[in-house]
């Protein structure tokens, strides 16, 4: 199979209508659509920011093609991950690619709507909550350039909610959400996990180059947390050559 | 006169009990209290962050020494500014500084509590509000090293709820707020930012060098601003090698 060259669009190879992508870990493999449910570079930021500890328990919500659960099992072997995606076909690719790099031990994908998981969660259950929430992701052709447009309320804060409001549910007092989300909506993200009790603690900004305004905020909030955040060293994208800064290029070793 | 030496933390010439200070722009100078009333880096960066237009109307609320409205003033030639400061003994040595500095055309200085203000100004009266709200500064000695007691919200926030309602009256329609504040209360500045009306706009994170947390944000608001957030690159006090940064020694020239 081709390995990942990250310097190259032409990223996949093809296996019927499906892809399976080389995540440089040891082997670690994700399966996904040609054209849809592809996983992007903020996924693989996501699931690098967060910190897992020993035996805990952690929701991955709107896990898509599954990599965010499949980069936090190889990194963190103790973990037990619940991975809910209400996408069929998504969730049967992830559900494959569980499979295929044998983390069924691990990972337990959910083929649900994350707005009934009160049904078949208590609150608390979990203690990690990572989500890559929907807004158009990074380098996936579906964020509006128009930041305005793409930063338009009524569309992206109400998805942002429901996954808040569920993240909230399923944590534990003291646990820990993270998420990705884009730089230009940071005030909203501040004010709405605040107004869920989930309090910001630790945060990275990230930047494609050194001349630009950033692109994205890393996000670890915690439940009933104190009021002081961290805001840590910025993560680039790229180096001053324009090629993958080293920062970057070390998530997909 | 001695010359500002950024490197040597014995700063300042003695004159009788004040002191006078070479801000290097062109022979700025700022009078300050040897133990009190003394302007810090944070003022520095902020005069330097805010973008102030032709012919604006400018308050700087608490002033001190009058440090931000001098540097304002000296940059922006056309810059009408109110500097209002309650303490008298700073508000004199603030007026002093503006006579040295034959800046008086420019700048009135107010000797009043913010409180006040309601009384001596309509709502909308000015373009521009700057503040370096009292929160503890950095290199000034009166920062508390302890983050969380530092973060206590029953004194700080109070006093910034004063100055951001203050400046929410002050400003017209659109008109800018700018201010630096601790980075670890971020979050508590963005909530109380929205709630006052003043959407957060431009926001530029202040490290002290590579390895470290933020210490400080600078912010921009817009009264009824349109929701999107520009992070800026971030700005490093020192370099790789301790030396002060090319970045921020250039405010002083």
């Amino acid at each position: 199979m081709k390995k990942l060259e990250l310097q190259n669009t032409d990223l996949f190879t093809s296996l019927n209508d499906d892809e399976i992508e080389d995540l440089h870990r040891g082997g670690l493999k994700v399966i996904q659509k040609k054209d849809g449910y592809r996983f992007s570079m903020d996924a693989v930021l996501l699931a690098n920011f967060i910190t897992v500890k020993r035996n805990e328990r952690v929701a991955d919500l709107g896990t898509g093609c599954g990599v965010i659960p499949l980069i936090i099992a190889f990194r963190n072997p103790t973990a037990i991950i619940t991975a809910v995606e209400m996408d069929e076909t998504a969730g049967r690719m992830a559900g494959e690619s569980v499979e295929m790099n044998d983390l069924s031990d691990q990972i337990t994908i959910v083929v649900k709507d994350i707005k009934d998981l009160g049904n078949a969660y208590r609150s608390g259950s979990f203690d990690v909550v990572t989500t890559n929430p929907p807004y158009g992701r990074l380098n996936s052709g579906r964020i509006n350039p128009d930041p305005k447009k793409a930063a338009a309320r009524h569309e992206i804060s109400g998805t942002l909610d429901d996954f808040l409001q569920c993240a909230s549910y399923l944590l534990k007092y003291r646990g820990r959400l993270a998420l990705v989300y884009p730089a230009a909506m940071l005030a909203d993200l501040i004010v709405r996990l605040r107004e869920m009790n989930l309090e910001p603690k630790r945060m990275q900004t990230v930047y494609t180059g050194k001349n630009r305004k950033a692109k994205l905020v890393l996000m670890e909030a915690v439940k009933g947390g104190g009021r002081e955040l961290e805001l840590l060293q910025p993560l680039y994208i790229y180096d001053n050559h324009g090629n993958y800064s080293k920062e970057f290029e070390a998530m997909y070793r």
